[in-house]
Formats: C-alpha cells, structure tokens, sequence
C-alpha cells in the first residue's frame, strides 16, 4: 500500500483543504491540540502505515507554536510506520536569519531545517524561499516553488498599460527580473542608500518610471515599511499608479494600516499566510497556490511510485 | 581560557540570576527578543570564544516559545565557538509526552531531547523528570538532580506532629517514600479506581491516615485536579490537616483557584517555574532551587576543568 496521505496542522488548514481537494482525496483526520498547559497534543485518528504522507504546515505567526506542532505531528507519523513524511511548508518562517548578519548571530534558517530532519522528514516542499541557499541546509530533497508565475499571470490578466516592474532593493532583482519577462515589462530598482550614520535613507530610483504604473514585488511584505517607502518614492518619482505584490503575506505589527493609507491601488499577495487581521485592507487581493502545491504534491508522489518499481523490498 | 559564563533566556530569569549570584558570577550579556512577526532573534553581547556556557531556560508555559529561545541560544553560542554548551532546564516540558500511551501518538519528550542535542547542546542539567526513563532519551550526559531534599528540609524545619506522606498514585510512590525516609514518616498512597467507565473515579486510600497530618507529594501539579481530589479524600478519611508540594509549579488553567478552595493548609513548590497568576493564593510557599542548581553547575565545571588536564589540545 503506497496510498498518499495529506494531513494538516493549525497554521492554514483552508489552503490545506483546497489541497486536498485539488488532489481530490480526503482530508487525512487528525487533530492538533494543545493541553492546557500549552504542550502540542497530536492525535492521528487514521491508519498511515505504509502511507506516503504530506504535511502542509506554515511557520508562520504564532511561528513557534506551528513549527512545534509540525515537528510534533512528523514524531507521530514517524511512530506510526508512515512510508515517507513529506513537509510541505508554503511559507518557511526564520527564512531571514539565514546567515551571520553580525558577529554572534545565530542561523536559525539552518536550525529550523535541521530540526525538521530531525524530527523524521524525508522531503521539504516549499514556495519563495528568502534566500535560495536555505535550500542547501537542508540534506533531504526540497522542491522549491515559484511564486512569480501566479503573479504574473494575475497582471496579465488585468492588462496594465505600460507597466514596469519594480524591486524595492537589490536583493529582490532576480525575482522582478522574473515578472518583467513574464509581462514582457521594463525593470526598475530602488536604490536605498544611507548617507551617514542617523541620516535617514535617500530613495534613489535606477530606470524610467515615469507616466508608467508600476508593479513592485518582493518576496515577503512583513511591516509594509519597504513597501510604503518605495510606493512613495515611485509616486514623487511621477508614475502613474502603483501595485505591490508579494508571495508571503506576513504583514505583521503596522502592515495592514499602513498599507491602507499608501498611495497603492491594490496589494497582491498569495495564501501561502492566511490573513488574520480582523480587519484588512480592501486592497488586498488573495490568489491561492493550492493548484500549485496540489500539482507538486501530485507529481512527487508520482515520481516516488515510480521509483518504487526499481525498489527492492 | 576556559571560564565559566551563565546566560539565560526569558523563562526564569529571576531564578537564572539568583543561580549566578550564588556562584558569584555576572550574568552573561544577551538579550532574547521577538521581531515584529513573532520570530525569536537572541543577540550574545559578549565573546564566549572558548568558554564553558550554562544556559538556564526552563520550558514551562509558553512552552514552545521557550524552547525555541532555548534552541536559537545554543544555536548562537555554538556559532560563537563556545567550548562546551551546558543547559540547564529546571523544568523540562513535555516530560510527560514520554511514551506512546495510545496508538500513533507521537513521543514528544524523546522528540524535545533530539532537538536540544541537534541545535548542539553538549550536556543537559536537569531536575525531577516525570519519568526517569527520560534520561535515556539523550545521547549526551544528563545530571539529574531532586527536588525531595529541598522540600524536606522545609517540612523538618516547620516540625509538623504525626506526618503520613501521600502519594496521590501509584507513580509517585518512590518519590514518596523517599520524602518518608527523610522525614522519618510513614507513608500512604491514594489508589483510584474506576469501577465502570463513565463512573467517577472512587478514591480508595491505602494506609493509616485517621488523625495525622498529611503531606502529598507530587512532581508536577499542573490543573491540580490530582491534588484537590486526593486532598478531598483525605479530609474525609479523617486526617487533620493536608499539605501539598511538588518540585514544579506549573499552575495551568483552574489550577490557583482550586488550590485556594481546597481543604489544603500551604501548598509548598520550588521556584522551577515562575508563578505567574496575577493573583497568587497566599497558600503557597515557594523554595528556591538556586544553591541546588548553582552547586551543581560548579561541580561539573569543575570536572570540565579536572577533565581538561589530560585534554590533548
Ligand atoms: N523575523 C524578522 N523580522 C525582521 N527582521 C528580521 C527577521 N529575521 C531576520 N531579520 C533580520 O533581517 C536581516 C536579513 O534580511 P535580508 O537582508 O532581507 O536578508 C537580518 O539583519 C536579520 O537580522
Ligand atoms: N501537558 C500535558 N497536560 C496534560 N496531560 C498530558 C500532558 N502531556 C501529556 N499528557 C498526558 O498525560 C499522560 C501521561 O501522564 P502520566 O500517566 O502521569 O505519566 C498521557 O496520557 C499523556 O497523553
């Protein structure tokens, strides 16, 4: 029996029922609860014996809590003689301590991931990954996804006239790179640059904006701080509307007011987060990547039974 | 160098202080805080190059987040090229996720083990374990101290006429009859019953009790269901008065208010675990574990230091 299995935890239980429903199989049943002095309490309510199975977990806020509950959830699998345990984790959290920014940091990005193969995983899957060396902590296969092209096809669908892609550092350069192929777009990049110590940042923009609208995309909008600044520096700069868009929708702390009151006419994002905030902005637009992962998912597992063939048992 | 540094993280930090004073140390300088999206960042303000580190973090409520700050910690001073990384957990959470007590569930105690001695752990330091068997779940040295003496020591000093000690199961009874030993007092335990399922449990009490005063012993009392229901019992078995202790406090939900309402005289507790119930019953008493904990990190340095003498370098 190499039946797949898709279970879930409390992080994004509807992208992990959408998944599910892609893949058109039930939802594995389990239940993810916490003892009431807040130790994680998994209860698999379903045979995996044999099973290939797939997790679909976030590490997204509470980030602590979910990476335990997934941790938890891989030990119980594990135990309970699952064939392969795969990690499908949309949105990977500590992706940004991925490497000594000052003397003395840790690398929890590598942490996490050994932690994760720690725990008895056998595969990662995962979407926009901050930075693309994480994958390389880890020793097990990852399947890195994009999110690019399901922005990208979103844009073109609304057919913006002159658009131009814009990164809001350098960092983010390959990725806008990306969207400006697929829209067949111009690039721009602003340039933050500090003059001195305590002077605040000047907002330098490389490429010709003006009169255009401009499509700003990033990997993660957390605060909405890079953002905001660079919405603003795009519009004294004289374009003529500007759209964000972002994989990640971490949107923490002053994100969802900020963004609110930006000179942004919508924000673009995907349900790798699922939005909490009680009261979101009506700029926010929601694509999901359930088709996405549900192909992933589809496709590993069909790989894994045809590597079974070759298997000796 | 091989010095001796003390950190700590935000579980206990009072107690953390008080275990470096008694070893006549300065606490290390760090400082554990969370971004704006949740995600733990610990910052080591001083070189531990070649140092000797006890980390003190117990893992009580919020426990995931404290066993994070607890895995980031190692994750910095290992990076930070400490000579040895000793950590000390008062409390150990998810002690008592120590076996699979029903089908497919997960082993977490065993799970937290793999995850301190992955992040690079190269000792742990530890009290009153649910099971000693946890011990075993390490592949690094565990020195397991007791809480029993220290509790007993305040009972000898308070010389209460006519003691039983009470185990409220058949679990607790070695540790109760340890504190019968030091105390020089007969012993009792509660054993339930449940007749029928769906029945209430009958409270059947084992051993003279009729006109003592009674002490139960636990090592954890967490909702205190256990202790009120056994105090219950004994009251109406016809002992004078009942006293409760435990090494760890850990005091969740209902737990304060039931203490407070039942007919317990002083309910005594290390100081393992802060309490933080705005409302504390003025029934409890609080020993500190600090010259226990602080003399022990001595002696193992001491040996470190012993051991290092025939250390090829
Ligand atoms: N959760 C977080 N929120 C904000 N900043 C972070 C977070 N995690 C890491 N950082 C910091 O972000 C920087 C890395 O971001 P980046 O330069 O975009 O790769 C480092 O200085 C980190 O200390
Ligand atoms: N944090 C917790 N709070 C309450 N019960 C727990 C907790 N962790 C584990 N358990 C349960 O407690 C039982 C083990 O306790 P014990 O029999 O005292 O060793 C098992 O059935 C566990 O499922």
């Amino acid at each position: 029996d190499s039946k797949l299995k898709i279970f879930t935890c409390n992080s994004n239980p509807k992208l992990a029922h959408q998944i599910a429903d892609y893949i058109g199989i039930p939802m594995g049943e389990s239940h993810t609860t916490s003892f009431s002095d807040g130790e994680i309490q998994v209860k698999l309510s379903e045979s995996v014996r044999g099973c290939h199975v797939y997790i679909i977990q976030s590490t997204c806020l509470p980030v602590n809590d979910n990476l335990m509950e997934l941790l938890v959830m891989v030990d119980a699998l594990k135990r309970a003689s699952a064939k392969s345990i795969n990690v499908v984790i949309p949105y990977y959290g500590y992706a940004r301590q991925d490497r000594k920014a000052r003397s003395r940091d840790p690398i929890t990005a590598k942490l996490v991931a050994n932690l994760i193969e720690t725990a008895g995983a056998h595969r990662v899957i995962t979407m926009d990954l901050h930075a693309m060396q994480i994958q390389g902590f880890f020793d097990i296969p990852v399947d890195h996804l994009l999110g690019v092209p399901i922005l990208a096809q979103y844009f073109r669908s609304k057919q913006i006239e002159n658009p131009v892609i814009v990164s809001p550092d350098h960092g983010g350069v390959v990725r806008a790179r990306k969207l400006a192929d697929f829209l067949n777009a111009p690039l721009a990049i602003i340039d933050k640059r500090r003059p001195e110590p305590n002077v605040s940042e000047v907002m330098n923009i490389i490429g010709n904006i003006e009169g255009k609208t401009a499509i700003i995309i990033d990997d993660i909008i957390d605060t909405a701080g890079t953002i905001v600044l660079g919405a603003n520096a795009l519009k004294e700069g004289g374009v003529k509307e500007v759209y964000a868009c972002c994989t990640h929708p971490v949107l923490s702390g002053p994100a969802m007011e900020r963004l609110e009151n930006a000179p942004l006419k919508e924000v673009v994002v995907t349900d790798t987060i699922p939005i909490v905030h009680p009261n979101p902005t009506s700029k926010l637009k929601v694509l999901s990547v359930a088709p996405l992962m549900g192909e992933a998912i589809i496709r590993v597992h069909e790989e894994l039974s045809i590597s079974k063939l070759f298997e000796i048992e």
